[in-house]
């Protein structure tokens, strides 16, 4: 498709290529636009276009694109676009853009819709409020199904979502909902306030967009509605703004569990120092608590010396606690995000981690007792101080317990990071990292210092 | 919430329990009997539950509870709770159940329904047959908007999704929809044919179910028709499956990117043995792979008598060179799970982490320069050979190098897997570990021969 349309547009067939293109997906026009090579040809492929599904289109595009092309707008342009959009998607725009832009686009809306627009950007960035749109349909609770048929066919063209519509009385407070289902399913004189359904799920402006989407999986929800703080029905979230937000979390998550600050755009949209930026400060953490585990081996420098074929398995101890350690973190903090853990589950948690713990580090000790006879002694000649199976048995009984403290390490921190109200998966993964990683070598030396001359 | 039902559930108060559940939302009360940590209270109260209510709350209730709850069925009441659900939950509650229960549920359902659900268990599990179900609503093209509402008022009562509807030739054929929105806003005496949509966005049987879940996020969909091999219509997948498969696939990248294999059920849910099995393999897998580790030290073990200083930096080293290409991995493997990344950006990603690895490595080797200088040398006297300048460079160097491999190889590797048909985020994680800490050793004491007498 996008090698045709390219070829379609070097070659000049416009009459072609708006046929083609009038016969695709506006998301597919869109990532062909948005991973085009060449900037120049954009606005020209746009204008091809037929008119509503351009507009279609620049919804999906990326902000960069979108400011290209709004650059090559006139003013009756970018009205034209402006008309079609939907409300929440018009606020992400003007947000992405530079401030000259933005007053533009907001010149470009009359002063109600200008009024709106300014009280969704005024919503923080995380806040139900900042996804919702304004364009919902409400009845009265007195109306007949008839009235209410009549009002979906006559604002049901601008709404994002029509199969559900809230029923509010005067001062605009929420009192239920009716389904297009509901409606098409009762008689056709049926009073809305006895149809509808006042058990009612709904988000406050300022709640947590992470909290909104949770309710749409929970719930298994379309559409939510947003109230203020006198109950007032605000704005509706659609479900695939709570899509969004689910990939979103779930991407925050996996970047801070890897020691990076979330990025705000995609990977490749973002410029290398923003990247640099994001990783840098962990690295840097971990970097310099590692001076602990530095100091904790040269303090037993001279006994190392003495016994040399330690050293060669101190990254396999602290790798293989660092591997059990963040299994269990990483398993935990995903059950945190997803409402699976909660703080009084800790008890429950360390129990298995626990067992767990116990029957992993007794395969691995009993796994790696074997291969350090087999490969490191008699293969690789680690050993030659004639000390081979103490110094092959602190090794694997040090496994047996830094494996074990790892796991419980690893549960528990992340829990208690939330209860304190830190992000779990930001803060469980350096602090992590350094106690598994100190606690390991300890281990590893005392036990050493117990069972030889060390 | 929770405490008041338990509360008048001790006091036998079960007409004002009654009453209180038939305030909730069913996913509420699903919740509760989730979490209860009674087994024996769940029968009764789901008894208490309006009937249309209980059937709700049954397909949000977890496996080993909806099992408990049929075992305490008579024939009746299971027939009655199952002619409730769609057919989707039924054939996941099926899958799950052991054998003797699925065939109870089996002999209850008629002919008909059976023939559906075993065609609907036959599909693969990660298919988008498995996720499916057959209650949508079909229209002929010939038809007019009028009949099709009356089809809709007719048969909507038990469709999943009523508000698109798929309109078929004689032989089942997809040609297109209308959603319940065209036909509101349309005369009545239109024909189907003239004002359906064809360009349309489907899923066949056999399609994975991610590349499904990815197309409602793509393209912003709430439901998708499923075609067979013959383009005949076989059912549709809704938009809370989808939210499900998502959330889904996000925790599977989690759990393999900490080398876990990914849990059947949820963490609380899973017994002690089977978390056992999803950790052990990729924990020995590891920590046989640090053989290689351990023989490279152990090659150099001679030397590093000489320069004992040098033994108190490996963790350092392999820890920033391990965070270093996590960090990259990470982010590339996320990438590539939506879409972001694809294997043609391998050079773009490759020149963006070069870059990142260059700026991110000169700090850290500055920073550390420092603190070896500060720390290390006058605080803690780790060095005590009189050489300590040359050692500080050996790792200040060390690390400049390694930072920009780690970060070279955390990211290419997971873009060559995925090309090479494994997945990236299994494969990346031990080759990537055990390949950057072998090379972060290699150039260390490849730096440490050339600037010092090692």
């Amino acid at each position: 498709m996008e090698n045709k349309v390219f070829e379609l547009l070097a070659e000049k067939k416009y009459t072609r290529l708006r046929s083609l293109l009038a016969e695709m997906n506006p998301a597919d026009i869109a990532q062909i636009l948005n991973e085009s090579p060449s900037k120049e040809q954009l606005p020209v492929i746009y204008r091809i276009l037929p008119k509503a599904l351009a507009s279609e289109v620049f919804a999906y595009l990326d902000s960069d694109m979108q400011q290209l092309i709004i650059e090559t707008f006139s003013d009756a342009e970018l009205r034209e676009v402006l008309d079609e959009l939907f409300l929440d998607d018009t606020v992400d725009i003007i947000d992405e853009m530079p401030a000259t832009v933005a007053k533009r686009i907001l010149k470009q809306t009359d002063a109600a819709t200008r009024k709106k627009i300014n009280q969704l950007l005024a919503y923080p960035d995380d806040s139900a409020g900042s996804i919702m749109t304004t364009e919902y349909i409400d009845l009265k609770r007195d109306m007949t199904v008839d009235s209410a048929f009549e009002k979906i066919r006559r604002v049901g063209e601008n709404a994002e979502d029509i199969y559900t519509c809230y029923v509010i009385d005067k001062s605009r407070r929420l009192l239920g909902y009716v389904t297009v289902k509901d409606l098409l399913l009762n008689g056709r004189d049926d009073i809305i306030g006895d149809i509808m359904e006042e058990n009612i799920i709904f988000a406050t402006t300022l709640e947590d967009k992470e909290e909104v989407a949770d309710k749409f999986q929970k719930y298994d929800l379309t559409v939510l509605p947003v109230v203020d703080k006198e109950d007032r029905l605000v704005g509706i979230v659609t479900v695939d703004d709570a899509i969004d937000v689910l990939q979103e979390e779930a991407t925050e998550d996996i970047e801070k569990m890897a020691a990076i600050s979330p990025l705000e755009k995609s990977y490749l949209k973002t410029d290398t120092f923003s990247i640099f930026k994001a990783r840098i400060p962990w690295l840097m953490l971990l970097m310099l608590s590692s001076t602990i585990t530095g100091a904790i081996i040269s303090s037993f420098e001279a006994r190392l010396t003495v016994f040399p074929a330690l050293i060669a398995f101190i990254p396999m101890l602290m790798g293989t606690a660092g591997n059990s350690g963040s299994q269990s973190s990483v398993t935990v903090i995903r059950g945190l995000s997803l409402g699976e853990i909660e703080f009084r589950d800790i008890f429950k948690v360390l129990w298995k981690e626990l067992r767990v713990g116990i029957i992993a580090s007794i395969a691995l000790a009993v796994v790696n007792f074997g291969k350090m006879w087999l490969v490191d002694y008699w293969l690789l000649g680690t050993f030659d101080s004639g000390k081979q199976l103490a110094e092959i048995t602190v090794v694997c009984i040090t496994l047996l317990f830094t494996v074990i403290a790892a796991k419980l390490i690893g549960s528990v921190l992340p829990i208690l990071a939330k209860k304190i109200g830190f992000d779990p998966a930001v803060m469980a993964s350096p602090l992590i990292t350094t106690a598994v990683d100190a606690i390991s070598l300890v281990i590893y030396f005392a036990v050493a210092m117990l069972l030889l001359e060390f």
